[in-house]
This record gives structure tokens, C-alpha cells and sequence, in this order.
């Protein structure tokens, strides 16, 4: 094959420091073909690693990073004393965001959101997660997944797009929530999925936004659809979405800060991944910390993302993410590098398709001026990648 | 003048958004030299700003950045249970970084420094000061010091050099601490200062370091030389070194969370700065932080700075320790920016020089693809730099 290349001398996240176990990766046609020590050239292109760390290329399991406007006036307000009413009370909070998001059309909100992906993709992220949720209009929601569509085409990216409808009640709505539920969010759905914009369905179950009672039909109509559903849950009360999510054998929970030991119980009888997202946690100066012990114990996957948004998690970086991981949640170097790569796909339900170097996969990983993981996630404001590969190709980041 | 220049249509930190108030910046031979709207031309290059965001260019003015080895192994030897005894008798910590150090000539250091350096610089960073502190003997801290005057004819940087000989007690070190600040910490820096290599002089009073009885000697002699004095003090426990710094009329005292109102009335009276690091507080997840609204009440000139080192602020972007002073620290985005612009200036005695963006001072300064300086303290992971002006020259990032 003409495009089929050897990276030789790879350091795999499992090989010893400074010792042997170096490894040689095949490509050809975009997938990896073999990995392992001296494989036969056959007229491949070389690359040597030289002995560098390679690992999976991330993956961002939980964005919200198309949006359009700027909430850090807000954030400028509360540090000089500003309350999250007095926020609202001025048309800020979630408010300001669908405002400007619904001011916007696909090529505006793509010219607004390439600066964050782009930070993503310095790091080496390869799968992006996006999410609507800021148009809250069936119109506006369809823009939002219009555009995350597009950035597919745009960038060396794979997309997965996520209808978050039932992300709040639109500002100013009187009508009842499951009014809101049926007429927006699952005919909005209905219309999103016929136009091909929607790999799963996402809700916020929070006492702010939606019961899980409420968030039960849309999750039935997801099933009938033959969507799989996900849900922001547990994260600043126990809201009980955890049981619902896991009945509907839900990809993945995210936040899980306040859930319990039945909830740890449930998910890991669903398969379902525990999506942990230590920038809100941080923004929020939070100290309810998820179960991760508990997760752990329980084998429950657990993945790390950036929550990309622009109130409580304005994070455009993996690896702070998986930094935040270990500091503020205790999680291990290698549960955090699991976490941006092989847990999230399986959050996103491509663990067949990338997030592990291995025959027959993707060929999306990242060459680092590294030996080690620890290197990765012990570290603040440092980027030492080197190479990306998507794909199959070299990208120039 | 051939190498002058208008940038025109700036928009500095205290314009309103979206408004009028926009301004030219005028610069020749390095500095500037007119700030105000409708400059004349001239004869300048005119460079249009486009109503951006410029802001003074970073000064990092507390940094160990150049230091030998790795110790993200510690930390992830920690997150697995390890505690600090464990790997300190393993030969981690501190004596693990001065292992290394001394290993390296000027030309290693240089090597294994840079990548972190570039990481500051590409967030405009325009001035970095930089201690010694891992070698712990005259010829090692010698090295260290001859590494940080190369650096700045190296990159687009003005570098400021500080003597932290007494920065812990050699591993193995059996004399006595009075024995070591007069023979290593205080010989030594007489032959620095006579190298030329010494901008301040710096210790660690803290109970782990260096009481600050052991530590007025080495300021006495700091003092008759006509050296500047600064000290890290206050961070872990209250050691009281904050008195002694502010009878030297130290140019800062450093770390600062345990200070007390009397340290807070002292410092005011010996006009030092307060440097703030939360990259450390972050690191070792402490819950003590600095007096933040007694020094505002107090009119203290508040600093932020990386702490860049290998084990406690593995910190290298100026960004975040912005970030964090405001989510952890509680100040407010002027003081977040003050605090990496002119206090930092001040911090390192270059108030005159750089630092804010007027007549006279070194063209030193930042253009954001922002609006806002909230833009640039709110966000993680998002580098929005356009330019980068140092000394009136346009760097390539
Ligand atoms: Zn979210
Ligand atoms: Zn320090």
C-alpha cells in the first residue's frame, strides 16, 4: 500500500521508563495494521519515535464548545461580588448564551467555536463530543448540530453530535416542562434525526432543569429512534437521573459528584461510563468530589473531559483535564490517560473504532516529547506534543 | 527614526468593551513613545489593532524554571497511595531535583529548560525572573545562574537572576544550617555578585528550610553588597519571615498564605510586593489562601506569579496562574492582570522599565484576538495571543 507507514521505537503508556519495550506501529489505509517489536518494513515509510512516549489520541467525550457570546463579563462580576440572582437578574447566566447562540447561524457559530477546537486539537484530541443545547428552540438546536456537523469537514476530526434539548427551559418559557419535553425536545429530535444530525441524546437532571420523570419519554422516543441516551446527572444534588440512565443503558453519566453507592451499583450493571468533568467542579469551587473509589473498586469505567462551555466550565484543554483528574479528584496517572482516550470512546461507543493503539483500529494517536504518561498529567501549561496522527495522516498542529 | 512604529486602534485593559476609547501606541528604539488616540504618523509603520485587546506583556516574576530531572514519577507515585516520607527516603523530592542539577553543565540546563521557557513566551511573556536553589553548593548555584543569564540572549526575554542558595540544606548535609548559610549561601554569593549573575537575593524561611534568625545574616551581607532582598515565607506554616523581609525593605515577600495583619501592616510600611503563587496551593491541595482582601484594604501591591518548579508548580503559563488566582484566590480580574503586569514589575524593581503600557517604558506589550481582559483570566487552556512586542520588536511565537 502507498500510504502505508511504520512509527518504529514507540513508547507505549505501559512500557517501563528509560527501559526496553519499544514497539513498532503499522498504518495502512488509515487503520492501524500491527503492533510490536521489528515488524517487516514491506515497503513502508518510516518514522523513528525514538524511543518517545506514544499514546491514543484524545478524545473529548463531553463538550458543549459550539456556542456563540462570551460569559467572562459574568465571571469578572461574581469575583467583584456580583450574586448568581443579581447575574440573572440582568439577562446573564444560561440566558445570555442562548441569546447569542440563536443570533447566529452555522457559519457564524463555527468562526465563534474553531479557536476552542483548535486548542483541542494542539493537544492531539482526534474525537470531539458536541453537544446542542444552547439554541433551545427546535430551529436553533438544529443550527447548533449544523455546525458541529460541519467541523467535521472542516478540521482532522472525528465528530459526535449530541442533542441536549433538554438542556434548561428556554428563558422566558411559561409553559410547563413537559410541554416543553414533548413539543421541543422530542419533536426537535424527531426532526434532527431525520436530517442525520444526531448520534445520541443527552439531558441535564438537575432540580434546575429536569426530573428524571420528565426526561423519561424523550429517553423512550431516543430508544425507539435507535439512539443511545447519556445524561448530565448527580452533579449539584443527587437527582436520582442515574437510575433512569442506567434502565435506558445509557452510554455514559456525567458529573456523578453526588451519586451514591446504589448509583456506582447501578451503572456498573448497565456498562454504562462514569464521565467525570473536573473543570465545572473547579470553576465552581466545588468540594463534593465523585465516588472515584467506589468507581474504581467497581471497575466502572471512568473518563475525563473538558465540559467545554461558557459559564461553569470554560476548559479547552485535555490535559488540564486529566491534571484536574488526579489533583482535585485523586484519580491515578493512568486512570486519567485512560480517561481522554479508551473511556471515552467507550462513552461515545467507539471503543471499536479508536481510543486504543491496536490492530484494526483507527490510526489516531500522538507522538510527545515524553517518556512517560506521568509526564502528561503532572504538568500545568505545557504542551509537549510532537506529532498527530488522524486518520492515518500526520496533521500539522 | 527608522524603527518607529504606530500601533494604532489598541484597546487597553481600563477601555470600555465595545465602546470608544481606543488609542495609538507609538514606539521607537525599543520604547514607547506617545500613548493616545490619533497619534501622528510620522513617517511610522502603522500597524492596525483593530480594536484588540493590549494588554502590558506578562512578567513572571517568581520562577525556578531552570532546573535538572523529572518528578511527575513523584507525583504519580503519590496518586497511588505513596506518601511523602516514602519518597523522600526513596530519594525523591527536593534531593531527587538537586541530583539532577548538579549532573547538568550550563548547556544541559539550557536544553532541559527551554521547552518550559518557550511555554511562557508563547503567552507573551516579556520579562522571567529566575532562581537558583537546586544545585546547593557555590559551583552548582553558580551554574544554575550562568544558565539564566545565557537564556536571555537566547529568547526575546529579559531575565532577572536571584541567589536561592538558601533554599533547602544539601541532602546529606550534616553540618549546621548557621554553617551552611555562611559558607555556601553567603561565600557563594559573593563570588555570584562579583560574576555579575545576581539581580536579589532570596531564601526559604519556613520550618522544613530555614528559620528567619538563620536567614538575616545572608540579607545583612545582601545588603552591603546592594542587592535586593525578597523571600518565600508564610506558605506552609507561619514562620514569621515576613518581619524580617520587610525590615530589609524587600522588593517581595512570596507565597504569603499563613501572613498575619500585622505581616500585612508590615509589608505596607516597607513597601513590598505580595507575590501570590497558586500553582502551589492547587498542587498540594491546601485550603489556607493568602490575606487577598486584607492586602487590597491595605493598598499592597499584589503579584502573581508560576512558581515554576519541578514538584510543588509544575506551572508554566502565566494564563492559568492568572485563572487561578481569581477562582481560588478570589481576586478580581484587574488584580489578576496588575498581578502579571506592573505589581510584577515592581516585584522585580523594574517598575520604571516595564510592565504598563506608557511613555518612556520598555515597548513591552500583547495583542489578544480578546476584547477584555476576562477573556484572558476566565478561560482554561484557550491561548488568544496575536502579538507578542518585546522591546519593540514583534516576536514570532
Ligand atoms: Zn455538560
Ligand atoms: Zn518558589
Amino acid at each position: 500500500m502507498s500510504d502505508s507507514k511504520i512509527w518504529r521505537n514507540a513508547r507505549l503508556a505501559d512500557a517501563p521508563p528509560d527501559g526496553p519495550g519499544l514497539v513498532d506501529i503499522a498504518v495502512g489505509g488509515g487503520r492501524i495494521t500491527a503492533v510490536g517489536p521489528a515488524l517487516p518494513r514491506e515497503g513502508a515509510q518510516e518514522i523513528d519515535c525514538e524511543g518517545r512516549l506514544v499514546t491514543p489520541a484524545f478524545i473529548d467525550c463531553h463538550s458543549h464548545i459550539i456556542h456563540g457570546g462570551d460569559r467572562t463579563g459574568e465571571f469578572e462580576r461574581r469575583l467583584e461580588g456580583a450574586t448568581y440572582q443579581e447575574i440573572t437578574r440582568a439577562g446573564g447566566g444560561i440566558a445570555a448564551s442562548v441569546r447569542a447562540t440563536r443570533a447566529m447561524d452555522v457559519d457564524a457559530l463555527i468562526a465563534a467555536s474553531l479557536p476552542r477546537i483548535d486548542a483541542l486539537l494542539a493537544e492531539g484530541c482526534s474525537t470531539l463530543e458536541i453537544k446542542s443545547g444552547y439554541g433551545l428552540s427546535i430551529g436553533a438546536e438544529l443550527t447548533m448540530l449544523r455546525a458541529a456537523r460541519r467541523i467535521a469537514t472542516l478540521r482532522p476530526l472525528r465528530v459526535r453530535t449530541t442533542w441536549l434539548a433538554a438542556h434548561a427551559m428556554p428563558p422566558g418559557e411559561t409553559g410547563s416542562k413537559a410541554d416543553y419535553i414533548r413539543e421541543v425536545a422530542i419533536a426537535g429530535l424527531e426532526q434532527a434525526h431525520a436530517e442525520g444530525l444526531v448520534d445520541a441524546v443527552d439531558a441535564f437532571c438537575e432540580g434546575i432543569a429536569f426530573s428524571a420523570d420528565e426526561i423519561a419519554p424523550l429517553f423512550e422516543r431516543a430508544a425507539s429512534l435507535g439512539l443511545p441516551v447519556k445524561l448530565h446527572t448527580e452533579q449539584l444534588t443527587r437527582s436520582g437521573g442515574t437510575q433512569l440512565a442506567a434502565r435506558h443503558g445509557a452510554l455514559s453519566v456525567d458529573h456523578f459528584e453526588y451519586a451514591t453507592a446504589e448509583d456506582v451499583a447501578a451503572i456498573r450493571a448497565s456498562g454504562s461510563v462514569a464521565v467525570l468533568l473536573p473543570g465545572a467542579f473547579y470553576m465552581l469551587r466545588e468540594t463534593q468530589v465523585p465516588p472515584v473509589a467506589a468507581l474504581r473498586e467497581a471497575g466502572v469505567p471512568m473518563a475525563l473531559a473538558t465540559d467545554a462551555n461558557p459559564g461553569t466550565s470554560p476548559l479547552t484543554s485535555l490535559l488540564l483535564a486529566m491534571n484536574m483528574g488526579a489533583v482535585l479528584f485523586g484519580m491515578t496517572v493512568r486512570e486519567c490517560l485512560d480517561g481522554v482516550t479508551c473511556h471515552a470512546a467507550r462513552a461515545l461507543g467507539l471503543q471499536a473504532e479508536t481510543g486504543r493503539i491496536a490492530p484494526g483500529l483507527s490510526a489516531d494517536f500522538t507522538l510527545w516529547d515524553a517518556e512517560r504518561p506521568a509526564e502528561l498529567v503532572g504538568r500545568l501549561g505545557l504542551n509537549p506534543l510532537r506529532s498527530h496522527v488522524h486518520q492515518g495522516t500526520v496533521t500539522d498542529v
